[in-house]
């Protein structure tokens, strides 16, 4: 890393303009938050693994932004070389460029890895001691990076009707109009999940996201794809093709991008029912389309002149190559169209969620059995230290590794399974209060009788993609654990149950699930709940349920999906995080003030939380009949996909609370 | 109404240029909520008198905009002239100005009622049809409204440190210190309770607001206060000079801030003390102010040199004066000083709502036996319907405004008194779903044994600002009613018991008083919580508990006052609201997670929910510990203040809930 550091400084003093600092982000030309391992870039530099975070290197100086879910691991992992920088608590990396860099500073970027958002709020802080974000040519990482893995070839994958709900013919329809809303006669799509959503096309670029490395363009007349077309196979391009859409090679993009400022992109269109015939359907009146030098007047009123761009997710590079005039910068509507799902994608959803429930209760079955039979364990039921008898055998011996891939295993037998949908987080004891704890075959934990144990886990199936935390204990569990997580239990089905209007975004629900560890001067460091997609990222927006507001975040809506994760970690001793999936639902209520309509959520995750750590006499009457209510369920559901023996261990472990 | 409209379209058209629009908002040259009757223009030209609105008069339009608390009421006080546009569901007044007034209109504004935000907002909005901003030289309304009240010469009082906990020149101190901080050499201050707070002055210029029509001016070496001489006795005026303050015109403030812009105020000034002996104490060093043109070098570092102006309440008028490169716009730092009570005021705080709270009981006894007597009411602890017992006559008639002062009479009993702090809402039945209803003698509605009665009234203590809202039944309410009340009680317990990490706005904490509403459909058009002066205005910032997100609301903060204020409103049938005042303070929790400090709420407001209108059944245990806590600390707290039969009375009002 010593090595990587100075090669690094050499390269920015040795370019034009000398650099005075560089910054590396997580993020690859797609500012995606998982990204393929060539695209590691952030991770090569500072040895800093996790998902989320900045490096920046000055010439005496290399620091690390990242948030509360990292700080620990990061911690770790940085070497001395590098300083690490607190989200939420240190200066954010903005405002500590603009302060701690010189006047007339040259602060590079590779510019297909800053979304526009980020570089125009970097130069406006920026402006002050005039120091310039400067473009870099190429990626300097890169030309440090002698061992970079090679660009994929994974092959473009057709995702059929039967799970998407929708044809690419009606979603650039539905496309379409709202350019025609927002005057707009094109559109440019860098996010690979709205790629995929929009083309019904998955793929294997990314681990745990099944996106294919890509762009498209869509405009009132034409729509093309850009990717590797070593990717694509003949079937594969047909099927595209006859849905209106030219494959175009992925580095094409760029060249494009400049015939769509100028307009010309759509002659280029080889694509037959490209052009008007495909917008027949939509009543585009070609008067209203001010088509410059191509011998149509221009219409006054109503003319669609502009070019969107979603300043949250395009890349700096591309959007340099329009004229900002012409520019709408505003969120791209597939963001929510794709957060809607439709009634198939839902139903696929629900099932493969009882699929993984499934899975997650054989492995808490045999984890049980495991934990009493090595470790002398009293168990997932009783609450006894344990007998500390000796291990069977250190062949025996379960890590979070070893663990997490039994629990794998139990996934991989499920009908649709196509991988998981995030790395594993199997976290004994201390591990767990890292948030987004990844073990390491080589250095991993001993599970611990007389620890709590904590899995965030989920998997992809062609039907939906899943995502499911549960916390648990084999022996006696402290009060305090078991105080700690009933307040997280109390947070996560307070914020389950709320009903609340039309308009209400997830920001303003994110209280509810912190009130309860609150009273006791409790908290979490991360957002209670992302969106997650139909066999696609486990991520996605744009709503979000979160202590921060954001700008862009957008109200829940009903048909969206969000998950309901409080948590509460202690630095050195444990951490405690539940999980579940919801979709927003109508609310039911028995009035309707305002005329607003009001939303509830549903659970679609199945897996039961463990009645030895509740301690009963926090819960109110109505937590109690929630957490009966659902556990009953949970049998119900998922006794079709048990054996004798797991429906029994499962009968017990829904037992009455509180009877 | 009608010819104001014709006079004031003809002064528009014969303006220079002409107007298209004219814009007559609620504000007066201060941006004050509650405005002097000679600056209630908005009112004169609409006959909406809600303390809240904005006419917007075109050439054959007229529109009034106005928030959810009266929505009722605008319609039934707005002539069919007018169309009432509601804020929040119909198009923000500046969005209907671009997108309905044609490209190149001229709107005319006063520019000493409009701030330099929403002038700021307008422009920007006005800027695609290259619609303009136009200043009236004069208020168009003023020349056209003959029986305009003249201008108030109240005298300036002094508020002694008594009461106010804190000196003048400590004030003084740390606001420049905060002006050091932010580089800034001056601040103008134009809201008036910043102003009377600062110079520890109180007046009679505005109903319900204790203060004086006045600007400030302080920089690093002076300090000025723009007020009507008249209103200045000279013991007064000594005050102020020995606190280093000159006395100047009200007037003189336009061609002061001239003066200010180019920084020739200081050299004005006249007070002995002012110039750089008053600064001595806070160590301005003179080599790092920037005086220009006055021999003194200019610094390159750390130069003072620019103006602070609060964006959201300085008017237009006097921004416009400025060189807005070299003016700070900047949320006032007197805002939260203000706010941060001092352990004088918040001592005074909760002597007045005792007192106030005992006026309250006091009343709701009188009530109670006059309901009974005359309406033949089961009354406030009997259940049944009325015995619709004939009036007594009709001298004893009790009207809403009638009662209500009565209610004020068992104020002005108390010591201290000064007035009310707003206009008392004393509402029956359907009138009580006027958020703001405010009773008129001529025609305000009888009370009614079988009906809802809702007051929310307060007063001006020399030592402290009261506000309390209670919803009383004398009769036999329907189990509809209980179940809202209920749901209200539960949301005003749910935010009074929060706590809460330092950091978290009233924002975040709003949604704790809605969620049991929301349960059932039910919601309320209004914000749940104002900050409340120490004998001053009723409703102040800068911190809000609000459901809309504000950019300039603040983190809740240790001393700070908040109510606590959820309703439910249904429309021709009854309105119920609970309001305490409360007051920030350090949480006590059993952990500190991330050190951050947590916060909780003390109540100071004291008097009896209803019991009969609660329904038990919808509680839970905690909800009924706090109320009975509560209730038996109002017992204990009141009573030095009330005769034996109003004691025995607030026994059996307190008497155990649930028991």
């Amino acid at each position: 890393m010593a090595d990587t550091l100075a090669s690094l400084r050499s390269f920015m003093a040795s370019h034009s303009p000398p650099l005075d600092a560089l910054v590396v982000p997580s993020e690859d030309y797609h500012q995606s938050e998982y990204v393929s391992a060539r695209d590691k870039r952030r991770e090569f530099v500072s040895g800093f693994t996790g998902s989320a975070g900045l490096a920046l290197i000055t010439m005496n100086e290399a620091r690390l932004w990242t948030d509360g879910r990292y700080f620990l691991q990061a911690t770790q992992q940085l070497s001395d070389q590098w300083t690490l920088m607190r989200i939420g608590e240190d200066p954010a990396v903005d405002t500590w460029m603009a302060d701690n860099l010189p006047a007339y500073a040259a602060v590079g970027i590779d510019p297909w890895c800053i979304s526009v958002d980020t570089a125009q709020k970097w130069e406006c802080a920026f402006a002050e001691k005039q120091q310039k974000l400067i473009q870099t040519t190429t990626n300097l990482v890169d030309e440090v990076w002698k061992s970079r893995p090679p660009v994929e070839t994974n092959p473009v994958i057709v995702h059929p009707l039967e799970y998407t709900g929708r044809t690419v013919a009606d979603k650039l329809k539905d496309l379409r109009e709202k350019l025609k809303n927002e005057k707009a006669y094109g559109i440019i799509i860098t996010t690979l999940d709205e790629v995929a959503w929009l083309c019904n096309i998955r793929g294997n670029d990314v681990s745990y996201c099944p996106v294919v490395h890509a762009f498209a363009i869509v405009t009132s007349n034409s729509a093309f794809l850009y990717v590797d077309k070593r990717k694509v196979s003949s079937e594969v391009n047909s099927y595209i093709k006859e849905n209106g859409i030219e494959l175009r090679e992925y580095t094409a993009v760029s060249s494009d991008v400049l015939l769509l400022a100028s307009n010309q992109l759509d002659s280029t269109s080889a694509v037959e029912g490209n052009h008007a015939e495909v917008t027949n359907g939509i009543n585009i009146n070609s008067s209203e389309i001010d088509i410059v030098g191509n011998g149509i007047a221009e219409s006054k009123s109503n003319k669609a002149d502009l070019i969107w761009v979603d300043p949250g997710s395009c890349c700096y590079a591309l959007y340099s190559k329009l004229n900002s005039e012409k520019v709408l910068l505003k969120q791209s509507p597939l963001a929510l169209a794709k957060a809607l799902k439709n009634p198939v994608e839902l139903d696929g959803l629900k099932k493969a969620h009882i699929r993984d429930g499934a899975a997650v209760v054989q492995y808490l079955f045999w984890l049980d059995k495991q934990m009493q039979e090595i470790y002398g364990a009293s168990g997932y039921f009783l609450e006894l230290e344990s007998a500390n008898k000796k291990k069977d055998s250190e062949t025996r011996k379960l890590t979070e590794v070893t663990v997490s891939d039994k629990l794998e295993g139990f996934r991989a037998s499920k009908e649709f399974f196509r991988g998981l949908s995030f790395p594993t987080i199997s976290s004994v004891g201390p591990n767990a209060a890292i948030i987004h704890y990844s073990p390491k075959a080589e250095t991993c934990a001993e599970l611990d009788p007389n620890s709590i144990y904590l899995f965030d886990s989920g998997a992809q199936y062609l039907d939906g993609t899943t995502d499911i935390t549960r916390t648990v204990h084999f022996g006696k569990p402290s009060a305090h654990e078991k105080a700690c997580y009933t307040a997280v239990l109390k947070g996560h089905i307070a914020l389950g149950n709320a009903r609340f209007p039309n308009g209400t975004n997830g920001h303003a629900l994110d209280i509810l699930a912190r009130i309860p560890l609150w009273k006791d001067g409790l908290d979490y460091r991360h957002g209670t709940g992302h969106g997650i997609g139909s066999y696609l990222n486990v991520h996605e927006g744009p709503h979000l349920i979160s202590f921060r507001p954001q700008a862009r975040n957008v109200p829940l809506q009903a048909s969206m999906t969000v998950t309901d994760e409080p948590g509460y970690y202690e630095d050195g001793n444990f951490g405690i995080r539940l999980e579940n999936v919801l979709i927003v639902k109508e609310g039911n209520t028995k009035f309707n003030f305002g005329d607003k309509g009001y939303l509830s959520f549903e659970h679609i995750t199945w897996a039961p939380y463990q009645r030895k750590l509740i301690d009963v006499s926090l819960l109110i009457p109505d937590e109690i009949d929630w957490l009966n209510n659902y556990h009953s369920k949970c049998r119900d559901i998922l006794a079709p996909y048990l054996d004798d023996s797991e429906k029994a261990w499962l009968k017990e472990a829904t037992e009455l609370i509180g009877a």
